[in-house]
């Protein structure tokens, strides 16, 4: 633990490194949100944000060379606490570090800077005519580095991968200072060691990213959206591997709502039209994104009809306009009408084979209703087609214990099948505790000693991840 | 350097614990092949053949114990050198660890063990209504271990990744002898590190596959293929973007042969009947898998005539059978063609930006011409879409020296591109020396951190990657 001396003469020598407007204190820290989750005053020795690598490594350097800890912040819209500081860390913004350095639409690839929001990516490849794959719900706030730093997942996965892959390059600055520009452009590069891994999906632990090469991809203009209900859950696996042949790799969203979340949204809460009766056990969203709009609905329609002919569906609305669209992606997006109607609502963010992801919804439920009776009310949904399950539910307390029992019910039930307490948050300090649910004592002490070659004074994220 | 007695008391430790068919010596060692490209004997202590991550893990660590050096086999088709053995070390052959242990159409998951060829995993896959979507020429001996540890490319890279993308789970012996289960059956899962990167495409350095859990994909039984006659390096670009995304996600493969080749193998060689006239500066063979052979016939046929329509394109034609797709193939395949013209042939794997291709081609042949004179000729060919080319040429030289130079020119004119002097097949012994082409000091420099930390006795593959 650096003494108090060294805390002010450290933020004095960042203050001279790299000016008085690049290092914020005082009421200029406690004035922003410490996070997405908490209304509290953000608290730090000062929140640091250099404007290109070069002051980022000077910056690691000096707290490399006196153990100051730091914590790099990109959107600020985590969801697991994993830039959660103390009042004698640094945190590192890269909020000055957001330029589009360039755009390649012919090779297919842009360069950015860590501090460029997601959505900004987005609006310039479409500006050059390709798509930036990656979405989801935070896109205006969080960061391309913060995305890379937690390979984030969302809406398109089952089409075009994670954060991961829409990765090509990377230039990172690692815990004393050293900048690795592992800046590659190609879809194919196999010449040594592939580093840019090491900083996906490590939270910040392992580096600090601060510019990337990212993948485009084609442009996909046709847009084809239909809500499905379905009994059975046999037959929502069958769908699933119906749609993803025969619609030849159009397939894009495959969104499995159970039937607790649709009573919820749709029966109960009486904002949405319904666009298919309730009753049914499941509603599944899905989208093919192509080429052609006319040829694509065609296809589209075709193979829906499969669906009635092969007994798999009960019901079907296929959206004839973008408002309908629109209105069947309000219902899978109605996360406001789950927090109201689910008060005090916890959330949860779990991945398992998607063969057992109706019996681990069944086991978890169980295991709630007999712990909390009628306290308990959850929703089930998520990205099933990734094998991605989401929980809102409320056990009708805030109470440390009783959420606990909760978090445990909910991640116990994964274990027979081998699931994830994160499939697309991340753990920060929030699923820190049951790390060891998906993991097992050696891949876990295979992190610490990436942890320790990597950042041997633990400067990094400290206590991200794990202890 | 272990002592000679060491070498006899590990080989008969060895036999001791997995039994005496588990370890061979003498011709049973020196009748096998060195590699595929080589005729030499096989040298090393033994060849050790283990049934089980056990086996393996026991090898490992008596290995590690006493600093003997281990060598991972797969199937033997390495390009680089990658396995090549010294007379006192361990080869540890996967090839008795072939099962096939599961495959979950509807998880849409394979676990195989390491020894698997590549050929059975893709059958097996076709057999329960799937695809396994990593292909390439070796496929009926290449291992899956070893196509991961080499991060494998091949034909298929542009529609569905290298086999990064196709591994979801791991299980790995590292250098000690402990066994990481990662076995992860998720497409999403962002509980801490995802370790199984550190494995995928490090060449057997840095710990030895042993399972897999790979990733199934829907099938595609439709089939569109096409040969195209470009002229003007733009148009190839216009070609590759055009059809990327009018095609709607359906691409699989965009092959390019440059002149140089096609005059080789089509025009001069006499032995495929040319389905377009020489003269053109570029060939391309294109691909669409689908769902749905009449509806994608029709988009393929409508997306060509837009090319014309455009003026991209100066010929064309459309396979309507399967004979005439595999005489289109064996064009592009006919490698066995290339080696008989261009005697004694090298060989090279580069990739770069895709829109500096062609400059960069242009500079390779003008300076192996400068240099090598009319003794010089060349092909280039490749898989365009992935960034990845192809040269195979001669010198007219077998000697030292000239092929030395010859290698220079190649990747030297890579570096105003960052271009990579391997694209899909690794470094191994033969690119070792050129790494730093396409690599930073910075990187080599965690390249070898990650070696000390995870070999910290350097056992494993000694001296691949780097020195």
């Amino acid at each position: 633990m650096p003494d108090p001396s060294h805390r002010i003469s450290i933020v004095d020598d960042l203050r001279e490194m790299l000016g008085e407007s690049a290092v914020l204190t005082g009421s200029d820290v406690s004035g922003r949100q410490a996070s997405w989750l908490s209304n509290d005053p953000m608290q730090a020795l000062a929140i640091v944000r250099p404007e290109s690598t070069a002051e980022v490594s000077a910056v690691l350097s000096a707290c490399h060379a006196t153990g100051q800890t730091v914590v790099p912040l990109g959107g600020n819209t985590n969801l697991v606490h994993g830039t959660e500081t103390r009042p004698n860390d640094i945190m590192l913004s890269l909020e000055r570090m957001n330029a589009i350095e360039e755009t390649d639409a012919d090779g297919a690839t842009m360069i950015v800077q860590a501090g460029v929001p997601l959505q900004r990516a987005q609006d310039e490849a479409e500006r050059q005519g390709m798509q930036f794959a990656l979405d989801f719900g935070a896109r205006g706030s969080a960061t391309i580095g913060g995305a890379i730093s937690t390979n984030a997942g969302g809406n398109a996965v089952i089409r075009y991968g994670m954060m991961r892959e829409q990765v090509l390059g990377l230039e990172v600055v690692t815990a004393d200072g050293t900048v690795l520009s592992s800046m590659n452009r190609m879809l194919k590069n196999n010449a040594g060691y592939d580093l840019k891994q090491l900083f996906v999906g490590t939270e910040g632990t392992l580096g600090i990213v601060t510019r990337a090469v990212l993948r485009l991809r084609a442009a996909m203009p046709s847009q084809n959206t239909a809500l499905l209900a379905v009994d059975g859950y046999d037959n929502v696996i069958r769908i699933l591997r119906h749609l993803d042949a025969s619609l030849g790799g159009t397939l894009s969203a495959f969104e499995v709502l159970w039937k607790d979340f649709y009573d919820l949204v749709v029966a109960e809460r009486e904002v949405h039209a319904a666009p298919l009766s309730a009753g049914h056990e499941f509603y599944i969203l899905v989208e093919a994104r192509g080429g052609d709009q006319s040829a694509d609905a065609a296809r589209f329609e075709a193979v829906l009809e499969d669906l009635f002919t092969n007994g798999w569906v009960g019901d079907a609305t296929f959206a004839q306009s973008g408002a309908q669209r629109n209105a069947l992606w309000a219902i899978r997006d109605d996360i406001d009408g789950l927090v109201d109607a689910l008060k005090p609502a916890m959330a949860f963010d779990v991945s398992l084979p998607i063969p057992a992801a109706d019996d681990y919804q069944r086991a978890v439920h169980t295991g709630l209703r007999a712990e909390f009776g009628d306290a308990y009310r959850g929703s089930t949904f998520g990205h099933l087609g990734d094998s991605n399950i989401h929980f809102m539910l409320t056990i009708g307390s805030t109470e440390h214990d009783a959420q606990h029992r909760a978090m445990e019910i909910v991640y116990e039930a994964l274990k027979p099948h081998r699931g994830s307490v994160s499939a697309e948050h991340g753990i920060g300090l929030e699923k820190r505790d049951y790390l060891d649910v998906s993991r097992h004592p050696e891949e876990i002490a295979l992190m610490r000693t990436l942890k320790t070659a990597l950042d041997p004074r633990g400067i990094l994220n400290p206590g991200k991840v794990f202890e």
